[in-house]
């Protein structure tokens, strides 16, 4: 599908200058090698070379853009290009529409579960007992959702997304393709003869409204009780969300963190890739943490950026880490330093020898 | 289902202090919002507080217990309320029953699988040729079984379990959903023109009885011969087991660990999350290992705690980790004393000086 | 199936010393409890000592083997024992042919979608609108293939594969159990409240021929553009690939190892296990960077070995690591150091002594 550089300005409310009836059929990145058919945009200052070279037929650009070279393509100027060009991303979705209708075969569906209207389900999902799903709910192929599971409008369910038993599921959510929900929570009692045994996890999980979830996350059950991840909350992939574990609403987890049991994160985190969290920690709202540290105490006070392993406050994680690798010079200095410690001595000498000299020469 | 504060503390062995009659229909946590109808325990000292102001109706206490303030919740006193609990977990799981059986459909079962009495196979599982499986198995929606695998009896394997070929899983097993058991190992021979070739993974993956596996979880089978779990070993979520490696009894391996290829891993040993190993290693029995460490070296002697990256004895790392944070210091103070060794040039003429003057003097 | 030892001396070019006509059944390992009917091969130096004590029935070994002690096995002599060993495994995968063949019921295969000859698609398989297939791909079961995805010749997707809409996947290419590729990038714009909106995530996924992915690794599909994974990348489990990431030909990556969004790794590399890279890096071809590494900037010159959190050179790395484990004794030496500063003083106070001596001496 095609549109005018014009009737692009003015789904976002832009100003073209130029020819505003090239046609635009593709968005592009402004450093790539972009098609004659291509929009972009200029939203950060250090990618400006690339406006006066691309092939795109038209950059969308800010109002305080200014050319310090002859610009050869279209331009759409607005308030905020990145905005802009989001907004232009969805449209460009909904005209994609790539998500399917209906109910394929063959799938299990039990006679007692009930679903809303506009449904999709794919071929080869499996939808148990009692479970309840809401409107405009879209599940891939795959999916397998246990007894008494309940599902909100408008979430989507990628393809082998997995939901144990008695788990609750919100609105607006999207899970991505792999996503394990409600797997035992990591739990065993140690016997006298060094051996485990295996206690039983008998909890749910609790995922409110606008939750994403990246493909191959896995979020266990609790022992007892709910681990809930709380409203707008955003997980990348692979991430690994232990028993009992609560996550406040909009906390953003980056790909391959581990929270272990009973870990309660507050809002408005930002926890980088890698990271561990030891067992039942509390952690301010508002905290960022730096990618891969380790986390085992609990973080008191609101809005601190850490990182480390273990970590502490970011810019002393930084400082330390320059001083890390000057440590081998840094310890030769010491020992150079220490050789001199002879010099004291010889100081004392040379202190009782003057002494002498003194009770003599007076 | 509902029981009465005195059945429960016949189940368990307890003295009940209060009203029996009153009705239980739910575990919960002393520290959250019981409902009326819950019973908790209060296991450790730091949650005291709780049996104070908790609305359950009973709560299990040890023999030890004795109250600062008025309990106005009924007790069940016995000799280790953790145990007590976890017992009654147990009994509350096997009412809730939550395990499907029969066969479901549609399922691919080849002509030539055998497998035992009373089992489940749910919708769309695939069981490939020759696979044997034993008696009172659970196999959920979407397990994949490929050919000549074997499967023990009481084993559970949850929805999107996959298996390839050849594989060997015991008795009382439980394989999280996603796991993946088999998978070729990661070895390629590297060329002379830099590129590289698959070298054939011939091998299988043989897992013990009374293992665990965790959700989204991957074994890599062996080159030749077999990558081996032994008995009750427990495996966390999203954890990485390479070709060849053996893993031995009891041990316990948190979520997110990654173990290269062929080592070796002593039994009842205990290995924190995110851990790293690198390829060959041996591991001693007993070895505690904090995580996120990075393990670069076999560790010889029984028993030791390690953390670090990369890892040496737990309370070195920790004191190290705490000279960390203060190196900017540290390296200041060391500037400092370098300044003063100029003193040591004017300590020597001084001790020219008073050579002279001595000679003269005398 | 069985062989003569002549037989397989014929099929690696060696030459056969000791009993030409045993019969072989097994690959095995030299240090493993090998069954008579075995061979293995010695290809370091270092298991030298199992060939004087193997039960294997022959063993492979270099032509500048020299025997210190009597060898009861048949040897045959190779110029090369690692090749001819792999050489011999990719025969015996031959003889194996573990692959099935056809298209098992049931399976969903959307009326556009195209494949090739000699396919095998298994049970439970999805192939979506507008796939295309090459010929000689083997489709496993339960693996999903989204709408307008193409799969090159040769190509293998193991069971449970799941493939986003639009991704392109090459020929001779592996994808292991459990794979998701194209799921959306880990894309939000913060709102001005705290909360975040969905990016929409547009682009698609790449992968060039003769790539190999690990079971449950996670490749994202880019904003705008595409992800690409260039030809001969070899990617082991659950590693976890952001949007608009690129892989140059022939890099090698590790388990458990995060690629940030927009990263350029080049060709050549060898990236260890569990190592995270921050977002739009730049990494230089010929790269090798040590497991758990943490990548928080971009490496310019070719052939680097770095490691570290965050990382820089190796040995420096090494060096200033056995360093840490010393640094609670430097502190100590620093504090002994500090105390003599005093001496410094007390060196003022002599020297003005000498000053007054002298006066008064001359």
């Amino acid at each position: 599908m095609k549109f005018t550089v014009s009737q692009i300005a003015q789904m976002i409310q832009g100003k073209v200058s130029g020819n505003g009836d090239l046609l635009i059929s593709k968005l592009a990145k402004i450093d790539e090698d972009a098609s004659e058919e291509s929009i972009c945009f200029l939203g950060n200052s250090k990618y400006e070379n690339y406006i006066y070279t691309t092939s795109a037929a038209a950059v969308i650009v800010a109002e305080t853009f200014e050319a310090k070279k002859e610009v050869l393509t279209t331009l759409i100027i607005v308030k905020d290009p990145y905005l802009a060009f989001t907004t232009l991303l969805e449209q460009y979705e909904k005209l994609l529409n790539h998500h399917p209708t209906g109910i394929e075969s063959p799938s299990f569906i039990d006679t007692t579960a009930q679903y809303g209207e506009n449904i999709y389900i794919g071929a080869f999902s499996y939808i148990g007992k009692n479970v309840k799903i809401g409107k405009n709910v879209k599940i891939y192929p795959h999916v397998f959702i246990g007894e008494n599971v309940t599902i909100g409008d408008n979430t989507t369910l990628y393809a082998g997304v997995k939901i144990y038993y008695h788990s609750i599921i919100g609105n607006h959510c999207t899970l991505h393709a792999g996503v394990v929900v409600g797997g035992d929570g990591f739990g065993f009692a140690p016997q006298t003869d060094g051996t485990y045994k295996n206690i039983p996890q008998l909890g749910n999980v609790i995922i409110h409204d606008y939750v994403n979830i990246g493909a191959n996350t896995t979020i266990d059950r609790a022992t007892i009780g709910a681990t809930v991840i709380q409203k707008g909350v955003k997980i990348d992939n692979l991430v690994q969300i232990g028993h009992n574990v609560e996550i406040g609403e909009h906390t953003v987890i980056s790909a391959q963190t581990g929270i272990s049991g009973s870990c309660k994160i507050g809002k408005y985190c930002r926890i980088g890739g890698q990271v561990g969290f030891a067992g039942h920690l509390e952690i301010a709202d508002n905290t960022q943490i730096g990618a891969q540290s380790g986390i085992n105490s609990s973080v008191e006070k609101q809005g601190a950026t850490i990182q480390g392993y273990p970590a502490f406050d970011y810019k002393g994680f930084m400082k330390s880490s320059v001083v890390f690798r000057q440590l081998p010079e840094l310890k030769k200095k010491v020992e150079r330093l220490e050789k001199q410690q002879v010099a004291i001595e010889e100081l004392d000498a040379i202190k009782k020898l003057l002494e002498q000299m003194k009770a003599k020469f007076e």
